[in-house]
């Protein structure tokens, strides 16, 4: 008992460690050759990414080497791929635009001290088992904040694509006015670069698959050659750039010279000033980091039986967020594409994970000498087709013909992200999905029930044919008791004990009450004494253990007294009716 | 017919002229009685309250003529007294501080600004039927804020009571430092006008009524010369004052000139700046306001066995102070003690507020000459008396033996105004119950259920002895399915059915779930792929109309099919049962 209870500890804690152990050699070499290939997708995507989010195109390097190696050790997901993602590198920018104010040295610092916040928030979040907090944002929401920031990025890339100089400050309509004012800056060796690495890339995904299994190569192995197109298409215009002179001769725009290795770790940035002035955005990127990291590492470990823990989680990505500070880079997350592509390639645990970290650590010590050339226009290309794929805008037709409320909210968040900026966008989406399901609770339905025929069934007057009694007022109300709802509750029970006056005895049918919170407790409360002061007795039936439990030890229970709770309405029909003459209903 | 409808809308529209018409001679008298006794409360409170809000007293007489008018037109109640409230008194003040920056002409103008755009909020509310909107303050935030408003109220009119001088401006803490470091200025006669009114006061409330019902007074004549103390009190301490020449010998401060008459209506605050500004603060005292009149209309009718119309109420109190913005007055709302007097004494009708009102025009005709002398400290007596009985801090110990997490909303609330400030107390009371509901909601109650005995009732396997059979896992979600809950319901179900393994059909059980929202809808797709991807059917059971209405058209429900979704847990198992063996729990 007390080894497994070790070992239980010891896979809670360091879940690799425990993994390895019961792995075998097989295992392990598949573990590999996944990691090698989800190393191939990284690479590029870390360049680009950094670049995305404003840094020099290292630091997507250095946050893929220290940080996954750190989730690798502490994570519950065996499949997950962490690194750059593309959606919390554009809030860095957005974040740190405002924050740096042309200053260089402090974006570079502000994206260390968002990192560890961001890291920091997480921790906090797991010790303190607020996980819970992240349901702020819901589904709706959360896919609309990915479509506008997906629409949004393409937008950011355009100016690369094209070689026309747009102020990085810029929102979204006004990256569209920049470019036609200046259109005549257009760069056509530039664009030449960018659209013939869009045209490879698109061609690489479907159509080079299914041209390769047509010619009866395994779709496996189709897959893998599929992905390993995009660093095919740097490095066949890396050296078409070198080989035309594209900087020098035709003013194309290019990566530059690359520091060669992984820089130590350092805590310079933990003295730096401005920690305040980002936690809200760190806290949004941790937010959403986790978020989407937790929806892939919940839907790869069902597939395979295995579980994550969602505390865990928050802990594992809390430390690795610190753990990217401090080597130097942006924040990190869990990627979608990433991971699909690491548990296709059949990821079996997270030795993967610190596979890919060593690749990417020798590709940085041994290839950024060659990367000076790489246009940027073909990191953009990219970027582009790595998040068009996360544009759903028919997600918003199928919220809409589902549920209207909650695509508002998805619309709205949409809109929001493209005219407001990625933190306003999704406050506005998601505080309007709340205030919708406030809405949609405000009006709990109450209906007034009468017996059916001869049995000891109680229902809705409006839809069956039942039997009521003058003087007794049966109402069932189908929705918890809380703040909310407790205004329109009561209205709502004033109204109807005022039409059907007069009245001996009311029964409060709580069969559909989970839950009643102290404004529902007044309004029980208030209603009691209202009703004893015109001589007016309230019953309860059907009350709930949980919500029974919570109310005996209250003055409204004890005004009642255990003569007016009843099991059930029939129960307290029965137990009334020698003072109520039989009637029927029109 | 047709004559009942007009008779209704008017009703609707104009609840006055229709009472009136059925009303007579005798309940008019009444009305005019009660019209006359609430009238003395208020005058010496109108100018008490203007005081409060940092505005010229006679402001407190322009606040209770014309917007009580409009209100008595329009209202619903019957018997609900607007006029100028402490609480809104003292929001408007923490507004226009900041707001003002010391400028008087600002600062009145600011308060006019404040009034319309509290009423255009209330009436945007009322037309666009968002009441449910001002549902977010739950009744521990509202009695915690005005416990917290009224403890604040009497901080502030220390410094008016003792004559030692105190910046406006100063916190809950400064106030009491202020006071210590200048006490010294402390103005003995100040003090003593200030203490002798107190004593009066307080002695004319309970003390009062026992001593004239011990000597054979009726209780309802000891009640109303009770409440004529406050306008007794005023009249004395103006005459000390004036005689003994308090203003000039002794140093104590007087209303001093207050113009006679009341202005006519303008509309020149219109052209002032600073709306945008004023929006947030105006919204809050608009909902405050708003949440204390309907409370009281609501309680005060039902006694009567009439009723009050929550949406008509906003139009009514929306169009009551975009008349005291014309009036130039402050914001007004339905105030709690006032209406109680009101309808004690007999009100049956607005008719009695409009005897009120004229009262207090004819009393800025004829009386504010001789309140020249009326020393400052009477008035701050009269508001800590009036808003004494606003703090009840035991509601605080009685909320959190039911509640802890309300308790902590509540007590949040109060520390918050205090330390925080009126409005941002508020918002972190409000912001926290709404976290608080969400914490609940997240983590809903999910069971795992079997046959009881040869019944059809399917209960809890850890609770009752029940049947289950090998293969077939039964579920019961007892809560909405909604973004706050849908990733721990997804976490559970994916827990409980790796741990039932191997499984070939899993019936969710949805007779506690009335609403599933586009999150929930997520979760049960995506549940229902991953299951079919293992071989695993799902099926539903007992789910409810509303919510069988909403699935219908979507995807789920055509892949699940007919023949999956079942009436109830038994039906479900009979359907299931030809590929399970029986098998008892453990």
């Amino acid at each position: 008992m007390a080894a497994s209870g070790k070992a239980r500890r010891q896979r809670q804690w360091l879940p690799l460690l425990s993994d390895l152990r019961h792995g075998n050699a097989a295992q392990w070499l598949q573990d590999g050759l996944a990691g090698t290939i989800t190393a191939i997708l990284l690479v590029p995507q870390a360049l680009a990414y950094a670049l995305l989010a404003g840094m020099p195109p290292e630091v997507g390097l250095y946050a893929s080497v220290l940080p996954i190696i750190v989730y690798a050790c502490l994570g519950t997901s065996r499949t997950l791929a962490v690194g750059p993602v593309a959606v919390a590198a554009v809030m860095v920018s957005s974040a740190l635009i405002p924050f740096a104010q042309g200053d260089p040295q402090r974006y570079l610092t502000g994206a260390l001290i968002l990192s560890c916040l961001s890291g920091g928030t997480l921790l906090m979040m797991g010790i303190l088992r607020l996980g819970w907090l992240t349901n702020f944002i819901s589904h709706p929401v959360l896919s609309g904040f990915t479509s506008g920031a997906a629409i949004f990025i393409i937008a950011t890339q355009l100016s690369a694509l094209s070689g026309i100089p747009v102020p990085r400050e810029a929102g979204f309509i006004a990256i569209f006015t920049e470019l036609a004012r200046h259109a005549d800056k257009l760069n056509p060796a530039t664009l030449a670069f960018g659209l013939t690495s869009l045209v490879l890339l698109v061609l690489s995904r479907d159509p080079l698959k299914r041209w390769l299994t047509a010619r009866g190569v395994g779709s496996g192995q189709a897959a893998i050659l599929s992905r390993v197109a995009p660093l095919i298409v740097v490095a066949i215009t890396t050296m078409a750039s070198s080989i035309t002179g594209a900087h020098d001769r035709y003013g194309v725009d290019v990566v530059g010279r690359i520091p060669q290795g992984l820089p130590g770790v350092s805590l310079a940035f933990l003295q730096a000033s401005g920690w305040l002035a980002l936690l809200p955005s760190a806290a949004l990127i941790a937010l959403i980091g986790y978020v989407e990291s937790i929806s892939v590492a919940k839907a790869l470990a069902f597939r395979r039986g295995e579980k994550v823990d969602p505390d865990q989680e928050l802990v594992a990505l809390g430390a690795t967020n610190i753990a990217a500070a401090c080597a130097g880079a942006m924040p990190v997350a869990g990627g979608f594409a990433r991971s699909m592509v690491n548990f296709d390639a059949g990821a079996r645990t997270q030795l993967a994970a610190v596979v890919t970290a060593l690749w990417v650590a020798l590709s940085a010590f041994l290839f950024t000498g060659l990367l000076a050339d790489l246009p940027k226009s073909v990191l953009a290309a990219i970027i582009v087709v790595a998040v068009w794929q996360l544009i759903d805008l028919r997600a918003l037709l199928h919220t809409w013909s589902y549920d209207k409320g909650d695509a508002m909210a998805q619309g709205l968040t949409i809109v929001g992200v493209l005219l407001l900026g990625i933190e306003h966008g999704l406050l506005a989406g998601a505080s309007l999905s709340l205030l919708l399901f406030l809405y949609r609770t405000s009006r709990p339905h109450i209906a007034v029930v009468g017996r059916l025929g001869d049995t000891e069934h109680y229902r809705n007057v409006l839809r069956h044919p039942v039997q009521t009694w003058r003087g007794l007022l049966l109402v069932r109300i189908d929705e918890n008791l809380y703040f909310a709802n407790a205004p329109r509750v009561e209205s709502e029970l004033h109204r109807l004990i005022v039409e059907h006056q007069p009245l001996g005895d009311v029964v409060l049918i709580m069969s559909g009450v989970a839950y009643v919170d102290t404004s529902g407790l007044d309004v029980l409360d208030t209603l009691e004494r209202e009703l004893a002061a015109q001589g007016i007795r309230l019953h309860l039936a059907e009350v709930k253990g949980p919500v029974m439990d919570r109310l005996m030890h209250t003055e409204l229970i004890r005004r009642i007294g255990a003569h007016r709770i009843h099991l059930s309405a029939h129960q307290a029909v029965c137990a009334i009716r020698g003072n109520a003459e039989p009637e029927r209903s029109p």
